[in-house]
């Protein structure tokens, strides 16, 4: 939070007492402070602004008179405490990657991205009208959390790597930074995944303590500065075709609200899910030119043998997934249906128009 | 509004006088009462349900003090007067489609679709970070308006016809309901486009007053009942790539809103804009596969000569907007730019991942 948001609730407060002493304690009864935390360094682009905007939104649509504080990484505690902050009630919300909690349960990484998983407009349909969002209150509930859709990455690129990427033994033996589910893909064909908040990257990747990374996009990338310990730079990425980024909320607090509160919380989380992919899509494309022109870095597509192999270890890892429990079977099937029906419509709606598109105009 | 919603103020407002006579008069004062007309049949799904799903969010999320009151069309104003209600004062705000107003000034156009334009994560990537909403206020501001994007079909089918299109000949004669610009590319190859609101395309076609229709995608159209009267279901079309829908306002009335009751109804309608887009993806797949095997629709895909065909009639069309104004030619420069740098990045990210995952997956 800004100072001068204090500074204009404070003044809020005052210039209300002054008009009325009765209403004085209506105002005050309204009044909520969320401490939000995060898994994002502060200010960075795109996840860290975006989450930041979303904490300052709630502050702005209220007014003031709910206070969102917003803690990046470290600041209050490490990335990857945030869960247990917010589901202890010792915060109430947190603003992260909902993957990163798939060692409590597999079934999270379905609320970020799982391999050959849903796109953005793929992944909003099924949380929305596939029964994904119920599904995911299962889950968060019980772990006394309620999460919200809350920012979108879109479609990852592959990752940096020091070597071509010619099939799939070439991840055998690989060292590579890779969350989620997409990390047990590469193990399955010999790579050693390990998963680190943005952060930590850079450095692990210059000291050679890992050789190949995936982070997110050429926009985001490029400021991690990647380029300077990788050359190769492949698309598109199997492992996160639309990162969903999640809103948090410890669910004693979100029951205690009122409905239009909530409302308000909802719409806040919703528009930073619209305007976090528009950012994106808007800065990958002219980042990823610089990369390539000023950087010499050198883009590769996967070839369909690689593609083919990341099909088949995906296949073992879900098989693994389901075996876990009814909840995450439950969870697995359902994202099945909505891949097969939204994707399937996909095909014929924005990929059959953006091939003849494209195709016509020399894109 | 429902008759609840109306009850459920009154008890507010009756609750608040009887705790504090001095506080009523601070709630009365930021009372605040929009008549919001629309371009769209009322419970239409989708285009209906979502105007309607909106109007009662913005009420919702601030119980009752912002009571919106809506209106379909022809239940206040015929849909094609809803510009001129709002323009004019007499309403405060429409729901409705931009490209209507194209006759007003040919850059309405590009505010909701224009042929070989952007798909829905590509048009609110120019919208909100692109420039395009900057120039959407411009234009809009020139006829007392401010319009906020809010909600989103996708990608359009491309129409109901009773015979084959095997290519651009087949367009020749042909009296075929498209608005916008799309409908001035088939006049380019020798239709006859007519613009008619939705309440009257069914009628139309089945008298034979319409050859032929295109309207939005197979859960609406499967609604309409088109398939009583025309046999082929044609895809992609080039004329509505991602029909963005659009929250229009009184320009004076939303300047009279405080900062906080402005960003309340922007996230309200960024929310509509990802929920009602989520809806259509959600809906449209199996839509198609019941209108194909229920009704016996023939599904097909415009070759790739037809394509061409249309790629050189919209170059005429567009030359034709830039001739228009100095306004015209600015919106369809940065139109330009967005497409050549968003939808390149498209080509890489979602395209490429979704060819990838449906060939190995069969889908």
């Amino acid at each position: 939070m800004k100072r001068r948001d204090l500074l204009k609730g404070a003044a809020a407060a005052g210039a209300a007492a002054g008009a009325s002493t009765i209403a004085a304690p209506a105002i005050a009864q309204n009044r909520i402070e969320i401490n939000m935390v995060s898994t994002w360094p502060r200010d960075f682009p795109g996840l860290g602004t975006g989450a930041q905007r979303f904490a300052e939104r709630i502050t702005n649509m209220t007014d003031g008179r709910i206070q969102v504080q917003y803690f990046a990484a470290g600041e209050r505690v490490g990335a990857f405490d945030s869960f247990d902050e917010v589901a202890s009630g010792n915060a109430q919300m947190y603003h992260g990657a909902d993957y990163y909690w798939k060692g409590k349960h597999p079934g999270w990484a379905y609320f970020t991205a799982v391999p050959f998983g849903l796109t953005y407009t793929e992944i909003n349909a099924w949380i929305r009208f596939g029964g994904g969002q119920e599904l995911w209150d299962e889950l968060a509930g019980g772990f006394g959390l309620k999460n919200l859709m809350c920012g979108n990455t879109g479609v990852q690129m592959g990752g940096w790597f020091n070597k071509e990427i010619e099939s799939a033994d070439d991840f055998n033996g690989l060292k590579m930074r890779m969350p989620g589910l997409g990390g047990d893909v590469i193990a399955k064909l010999g790579a050693s995944p390990v998963s680190l908040p943005g952060g930590q990257i850079y450095e692990n990747l210059v000291s050679g303590a890992i050789d190949a990374t995936e982070w997110v996009g050429p926009w985001n990338d490029a400021a991690m500065k990647f380029y300077e310990a990788a050359k190769y730079y492949y698309y598109p990425g199997m492992h996160e075709p639309g990162s969903m980024l999640s809103c948090g909320m410890n669910k004693e607090f979100w029951e205690s609200l009122s409905k239009s509160d909530q409302i308000i919380i909802e719409a806040a989380a919703s528009m930073e899910n619209d305007v976090m992919m528009s950012e994106y899509n808007a800065k990958n494309g002219a980042s990823l030119a610089k990369l390539i022109k000023e950087q010499g870095v050198e883009l590769r597509e996967f070839n369909d043998d690689v593609y083919d192999s990341f099909g088949v270890a995906a296949d073992e890892v879900f098989a693994e997934v389901v075996a876990h429990s009814d909840l995450a079977k439950r969870i697995h099937e359902s994202f099945l249906s909505a891949r097969s029906e939204v994707g399937g419509w996909a095909k014929i709606s924005d990929v059959a128009y953006i091939n003849q598109r494209n195709r016509v105009l020399g894109l």
